[in-house]
């Protein structure tokens, strides 16, 4: 059967700061990625985003970023793979505590925003991401961009590597995703969007935009949790995969070695 | 046979900021209570104070302390139990990813600075303190001022709690330290300073200045790692101690539930 | 004629966060007071608010709180008086730089959340903040609260002065505010707050939950930026109190030393 | 006659971090880059050392850097020109407030770090950088290393700017700084270092490692104001140009538009 994950960024809130519908998006999703204090979330909403992420019983996943609170994590800060090494084995360890004090468990580490792009291309910050988790607990399931260094860093250490494709954008025929600068860039459609996520689970295949299709392994996909129609496509896609014959399951129960 | 744990503050760089002199100090004390980011401390220096402290066979504490660096977590910030659970349990767990990626053990938790102060005279914060350590790791050693809150709290909810005291500061017949803004809070010299030691452990009592003599638990002692004479009264104390038939072992070794 | 400023907590957005409705809110009052990056704002915001607080030609204040974002600046931190007068002058330089580099100029300052309400008690933070005011510019309005500290250390030093009372607040008959934690602290109908704001205005008196008259000195009301009806009573009060014949002015416009 | 003007970074240390020799190298400098919270400072520091470099006569810059305390400024940070303006005009006031309050004036500002780096090969982030120091005092000086954009965006906008060397790196024929990567990047030895300063303030010109000379205009020296020989260098070179006759001067004093 046809087994796909979907998995949310969450617990971005920060003090007084309000972010995302983690609560109603749980109902839709199968693993949550909660910030850890660096772009964005707090303990306080890292200790909550984990008891609701435990009540629905979704996948809890560290989403370590750049600590760049004013940039979200999104602008790309050279660092070296040592820094990088660090700065992933402190998210996780911060996220951690929450979740053996609530007597839950870890599944899987996605890096967020620019440090997830970055490496996506850079061998030797993959290799030092995937050797921090890996030291920490190798049973943590690693999230990277299908194809990326960071999936391909993660194999070679010992790690599950889950492979991420993007239902709202579109590929190239070399399986890179169409850079944001062009016109092109997203899917608008939700019906197209979730068109492509068939065909990936089922086929194993993207429709690139010069018309080819291109292989691309896909193991969960990525459901934005902000913006106004966020909750409406988390249960249109839901609805429909299940339509579709595909089965929606945590990354944790079908991604092997 | 008589026996103390020898405790001092570690990790406390910065960046491109150095402060202690940790490599050397880790030679004579038997736990070292790590910064971990909030005051003091970075990913980095976590990582590398670690390691040295697991080659030196020291026990490895954390250190955690209010969000607020540029105080170095000596300014009193009004915070609910609720902030102090989470911001404790959160650098337990930031330390703990360190030590678990190097294959060690955590054995203690001792607040810093205004945290550890505030938290001497409340007990609502000390129970969330101690509720924080107990639900991620029940083992674990909470450290408090002798006499205080935190140790009351500590021993409630079921942990391990070790008495502090200090070498040189002075005491009040109610057993409560002589205020920093009192002339004669300080002790100067090096061999009051370890004659107030000796007798504490050797009689469980301190000479107030009041020249009454005030009963006083202690498990350890609390080591300064800054200024100049810091390594030269470590490797004093360690000596004067020994001499005096005093076993000076890691916390943990000795504590009993 | 009776004349009246309303002021509002504004650019309090940071990064990616949302929060407040500064622009429409902007039609409604006469002075803006913008936070400075410490415990909101950051500089995109701060440039923003600045142009857009000219167009509508709105008196421009500084909000200088506490460098703690996490706690929205909300928690009292015990600081000295050298380190109140340091962390007010270096935003009230900050928020200068946009406003010059925009051709306008700062009319006030107003301390935010916690800062404001320790130093509406403790006269030697009041007497700091004063003196970092006038030091880098003795033209600033100070605004604090009617009857507190800070309004008496402006004036002894030389500032104008602003006394601001509440809408929604009610008063115990010393003329202080009824504590939050107090059942009956807060006024939710919005008449009852309109008629306190007019009474105070015209007969310089609020009547006390105790039941008699206190004499309060009114030069401006606060008028809340976030939540669901705060643009809905700015309109409202702003109709109500012209209506009363009251006339609504930029606080700089009507208060002399 | 022969000018030129020393500059060092300053008020670098941070809360309880200590960091340079500021008070005894403002006994050869003419000119202090002051750090302003974001890369390294804090309100404090800002204002003992604007205070230290009134009373010796040195003029007082702002040295503005990214916000990453954790990097010292030191690490490249993808920003927009915007977010380059922004961060460079909120640092410039806040260092205003401490020198108006002390009634002194700026003299000029050069960028910290990654982000001199970074503008010194990018014509938009040196205009946007220019403008922000141009619209908030179009008197102020920009620092820029020799022959870069940022010099260039200076100039082209109107302010007057200097043109900044470095004693200790080795240059490339085509007048670029020999990057740090390279063994023979820096000069270690005093006199070779203090000659290629004396050529260049007196021919125009610096020996490159090519052997052929290259074109330079020199306005200002950078001394390092950290490290165990940066005193002892400040005051031989400070004694070496006036043996060679020239003449050691505030930028202020001899650079025009």
């Amino acid at each position: 059967m046809h087994m796909i994950d979907l998995n949310c960024d969450m617990g971005e809130s920060f003090g007084a700061y309000r972010m995302g519908r983690d609560e109603e998006l749980l109902d839709y999703v199968t693993s949550a990625n909660i910030a850890c204090g660096f772009h964005a979330g707090d303990p306080a909403t890292m200790r909550k985003t984990v008891r609701l992420a435990m009540e629905k019983n979704v996948g809890i996943g560290v989403h370590p970023g750049f600590q760049d609170l004013v940039g979200f994590g999104r602008r790309d800060i050279h660092i070296s793979p040592q820094e990088a090494y660090d700065l992933v084995l402190y998210q996780i360890g911060a996220l951690y505590g929450f979740v053996k004090a609530e007597g839950g468990t870890l599944q899987h580490v996605k890096p967020h925003g620019a440090l997830y792009n970055m490496a996506a291309r850079n061998s030797q910050l993959s290799e030092a991401i995937s050797e921090a988790i890996y030291k920490v607990d190798p049973e943590l399931v690693l999230v990277g961009l299908a194809g990326s260094e960071l999936v391909k860093a993660g194999e070679k250490i010992g790690l599950r590597s889950a492979s991420e494709v993007f239902s709202d954008r579109t590929y190239q025929q070399d399986g890179s995703l169409t850079p944001r600068r062009e016109s092109n860039a997203l899917i608008k459609e939700h019906d197209s969007a979730i068109s492509q996520v068939i065909k990936v689970v089922k086929e194993g295949k993207i429709r690139s935009l010069q018309g080819t299709d291109v292989k691309i392994k896909a193991d969960t996909v990525c459901i934005h949790g902000d913006g106004e129609s966020a909750l409406e496509f988390a249960r249109y896609i839901s609805e429909a995969l299940t339509d579709a014959g595909i089965k929606i399951a945590k990354m944790a129960d079908f991604i092997k070695k």
